[in-house]
């Protein structure tokens, strides 16, 4: 299979790690050049990797074979990028989430459309092999009826102040990837509940943001679930599922770190994952080999920008109640 | 330590389990005599277990050296028996629920005030090891400041209709053990909303009862919890809970039934408890030696008859969020 | 079915341990008195029981009803009191081992099955629920042939130096019991080799012993095994066995204390077995239940005197592989 | 740092798994070509991975830029491709083992100390974080006093005839490298003792080799050990080790697939490694960064192709034991 080219544009934490998997360790993609407009950062993470620098996202589709865009610059560029990138009818892969608000989400979405170009949101945890598991066994049937999901996903300390006030909120942020991994598994929200709570740092209750919360949800199936998320679990990084069906269960978590088992009188120990990129460096990669593989085949990519925004009209409708103290009702966007 | 005298009277399956233990496997406790209205039951579980066979409480209130009864009729009968075995000076251990109403658990719990004698209820779980050890980290600070509460009980089979149409419904036949273990482990519970759903027998719809319920908890403490209930989980038996704190976590669950691994080509496989016997072998007799020690020493028991009427007002109070789909503010009972 | 009358002899640790299970916590069996040289022991135990006391295996034997006696005094005395409870006619319970020699073993086996009384030998392990499961499988044929058989048995601290004077070395104290488990689950012994080392405690050296040993196997069948022992494994406690067979694997240990996990950064912990007694609590009741129901029934025992004879032949051929650093062929001995 | 440029020659199963790692999953690497007699494989490995073909080492060995040569050549070529290399001035990393006989081993190891390159031997397991964190525990001293090791290497299947016919037999191929771990773990050996058995498969006894075997060490330190293996666990690939100390131990084995578990009435599961290479994908990737890095910085490789003798020495007296049912005592060779 030829290899396909991709460009990154955004060259913080996660753009330099996808542009460093698609240069070291993806052999069947092609970094074509990454984009910052920090001149000088663009021209060490190039250097570093072999490749172009570039300053601008309009440099970096000129690039000769270049066939997709790794979009991972702040939230508030994603949308005009989005729209630029497909205008230039190059591919587009967009971390999550593609905007804050519905309306320029949809834009996004129907500039994809509207340029025939393939749009895929950076929900990970649909390419982790635990929870790819979860998705085959349930498909073919192995649970029976699916009654009662499951998810958890917490942090082990607060980020940045900073980046709290840009975040969209607990739920655009955190929760809306537990969201897409419910629809994905189990299928549409119809109705939200949430209770939430800011204990763990004032700074959080000051932005009148939570940084614990609970939410429920009902199925259209009839089954229901729950999540919870804390931004501040003490113990670390935790990021689990359980769905229980009518015939069996499956489970995922106990992400040790190693097979090694540390045992002292009265006690055996391992070592736990404490942060997302110890827990997911196949996610990550098996990704953007997704994203590949559907430009290759030209076949649909997902998650989809639709998915993507569903999660959201989720995750707000989570803050709607939460404000509100009662059940929301979730209508369907027309966006996909 | 003298040897306490015990009583049963109800001698369905958890009257039985009781008393067997009493008579068996418990030193410190001596089997007084059972009673219950079918005569030849009665007859048959004295002669099994070597002690006196009686048809009524009041008979058996009557033994000699009789210091305490243990109450495991059916719910309906509850608090007449209680006043009745307090006006005989005698102590209880009641099986939960003490009724399926507010102001008749009061009354059974001011009789045995009244009457100077101890009030212990069923809840259990209180006494298994796992449990006792996560109270114990959290009361001596290990976890920090508790965030999250989470827990989960779920059983394999719906029962059979007739008991369904007595139990109260999920949430005070189930759910009120777990609305004890979260103020037991976390503390007095502020508001509560719940979601329901009847999928997994049409029969319980008819009932309008619920076979799933999620629970969440918000606590005098600030801390938020959750609750998730299924009468029908296909696998089996679960009772497993988190607690979450700013410094550490605890986490109870992976009941294996044994220490065997069967390992076959590509999978390794374990026995799992499938039914709460099974779970809480020490727990059943760990809660009557505990009523006996208080019974010797004069001590308050726990949990008390406040604690049974506490765990009652929060299930009534789950049963009406689930009805007016919003969050319930709860108001403590004047009960204690 | 009728409750069996047992006695004890011999009121150190496992002596009291078996009384007050028989007097406490077996339903079906009744402890029809104790006995010790030392009065003022005797006496205490009785009186916690609720029994009658001796100073005499003599006046033990005398007790009306007296069904079987447990022999629990140190070993030196075992073959005379197996002969004296025998010829009055009384079923034989022995802690392991018989004797230190072969002659005097073979003596008390062949006294007991003149008396036609029955003999079963304290290798607890074999009614363990999780070795039992072991030779279930093994036995249905689950696990196709069987290949390799391995087993450790580590103590964590060197006993005291007067029990080691008369324990008759690792091999004989230690080693026996994983020498009867491989025989129980895989069949006869053909050839021993061993390695040992006296590396924890110089008072071991001192007394020609040795407090690691390593011991090879092979059996009849053809399959190979292996069995390691510590006197001094610094973390704990550890009994556990894998059995590899041409289809299947089972393996038995990973033996936690509770199911409570506690969680800090980092890592993940559980609580261990740290002795023996916390390991066995219901193989030790379940092998005097078995004895019972092996009176009742009139069936025979197991393990027999022969496995104990066995079992002795076996550890003494180890020892003589580690004095002469060559392979050791074993005659089964004609004792059974 | 400077990309490192390495060739590989002889593109079996291990030569094409390690060309694919250099080419596309390791940054700091470059595939400078890869030979093989077979001209066909050669073009076709060269094609997808992108690099220059040939069909001789020599061919190999002019490329400009080449530093290092990775042999991955049946046995016996081995010795004069290593000779060969050195003399061409560049490193060599030798898949194990270097030969069969030690004189051969002597000579390629004295080539490579004679032109001064480096040489590594591909004991992988040594670059596996699980093995690498028990070393580093035990090297700072955390175990204490190591007392005993452990440790298991299994196959599932007996690998073909023609593979067995040249793999020099069961301690050659399989145990050698739980005899590198030994010694890396825990110090020089200086005795060894094994048993052995053809039982899985009848063309192994006609080979007059074994299937099964057990091998005990004595360490320089005092300390003993145990190695099992098998060509033919049913149950699939295993690779575990204990080691044990004075003040605690560390337990490598439980290696599962993923972290999710299947729940179904009475069974959890989960998905079980199978072979070598999904045991250790990290380790194969490893041990050529770390080969690499040797070379930029021009440090001591490790394992060298004096450890690459001594396991050698080792696994000969293994055989010497098998043979003569007798202890064998370990001179080391005179190879570093």
């Amino acid at each position: 299979m030829r290899p396909v080219h991709l460009g990154v544009v955004g060259l913080g934490r996660m753009g330099r790690y996808h542009a460093s998997n698609i240069a070291g360790r993806l052999p069947g993609l092609r970094l074509a050049g990454v984009a910052d407009t920090d001149a000088q950062l663009a021209r060490e993470v190039a250097a570093e990797l072999e490749t172009g620098a570039h300053t601008s996202l309009e440099s970096l589709l000129a690039v000769p074979d270049l066939e997709a865009v790794v979009i991972a610059s702040p939230t508030p560029y994603h949308v005009s990028m989005i729209e630029e990138t497909a205008a230039a009818g190059k591919h587009v892969f967009c971390e999550k989430p593609i905007a804050l608000d519905v309306a320029a989400t949809q834009r996004a979405v129907a500039a994809a459309d509207a340029a025939g170009v393939k749009l895929q949101i950076g929900f990970h945890r649909r390419f982790d092999p635990d929870w790819a598991e979860a998705k085959r066994r349930i498909a073919q049937g192995d649970l029976g009826d699916v009654l009662l999901f499951r998810t958890s996903l917490r942090d082990k300390q607060v980020p940045p102040l900073e980046f709290l006030t840009t975040s969209g909120g607990l739920f655009q942020d955190v929760t809306v990837h537990d969201l897409d991994t419910a629809r994905w598994l189990v299928g549409e929200v119809t109705e939200v509940s949430s209770v939430g709570a800011a204990i763990a740092d004032p700074r959080i209750a000051d932005l009148d943001d939570v940084d614990h919360a609970i939410v429920t949800l009902r199925f259209a199936s009839g089954a229901i679930g729950v999540i919870d998320n804390s931004r501040a679990a003490g113990y670390g990084y935790e990021c689990s599922t359980e769905v229980v069906g009518s015939r069996a269960a499956i489970r995922i978590g106990n992400h040790r770190r190693a097979h090694c088992e540390w045992l002292t009188p009265g006690a055996s120990s391992v070592d736990w994952v404490v942060d997302f990129r110890e827990r997911y460096p196949h996610a990550y990669m098996a990704e953007l080999e997704a994203f590949a593989a559907c430009i290759s085949s030209d076949t649909a990519t997902e998650p989809s920008g639709a998915d993507g925004l569903a999660a959201l009209v989720l995750a707000q409708a989570c803050e709607e109640s939460l404000r509100m103290k009662h059940v929301v009702r979730v209508v369907a966007p027309n966006g996909g």
